[in-house]
């Protein structure tokens, strides 16, 4: 099993699904990762999935503003999707915040959000 | 961390990306969620990313056969995609074969390869 997150691309956008648990380095990874796609495709936007996750603590919620702040240094937004109820609760009651990370309810809400923020145009499905 | 493999809708289409070992249970409440959901979106295909995994045995296989039997039942097509060049050569190395799924190369061709098969429609990404 590799330990890298898969990073797939639909028109303009990458999409990160993430299922596993986060450990410094496959964080790191994945940063690294979504920083060269993003260059190599021109993609204009990040979708992350974190349908998965039922605890979002403050390393992932760290994890997730500076990814979406790489990605827009690099002209491509990021929404986070499928955040659990129980885990917007959580954050919540822990003060803790996103870091103004875009949130969407699911896949296809986040492309159409994707879609007016950057203008994607109609290549993006 | 869910032991449930999320599952992503994009249009017609249902997508699953598989990163965490294949248990048993997992397996069969993938087939189980898929299932559900194929008939209560009336998704027309399914697409699995298998690019996260660096073995594909014969288990493997025939969840992959299984899965797309059961939806070619429920009138949903399956495409396999992200297969790396040392998976396929070993399932021919080891002469497994799987069940007569569809391959392709990434997300957008496997998007492609359904449309034109079952005629998705524009709806489609």
């Amino acid at each position: 099993m590799s330990d890298r997150v898969p990073i797939l691309k639909i028109g303009n956008v990458l999409l990160v699904s993430i299922q596993t648990d986060l450990e410094d380095q496959t964080v790191l990874d994945l940063q690294e990762d979504l920083s060269e796609r993003i260059v190599a495709t021109g993609a204009r936007g990040v979708v992350i999935d974190i349908s998965a996750l039922e605890i979002v603590d403050s390393f992932v919620g760290r994890m997730l503003a500076t990814t979406a702040s790489v990605s827009r240094v690099l002209d491509a937004e990021t929404v986070v999707i499928g955040m659990r109820p129980a885990v917007a609760m959580t954050l919540v009651e822990l003060g803790l915040s996103l870091g103004g990370v875009r949130t969407a309810l699911n896949l296809e809400q986040g492309l159409v959000m994707l879609r007016r923020a950057a203008r994607l145009g109609p290549a993006l499905g």
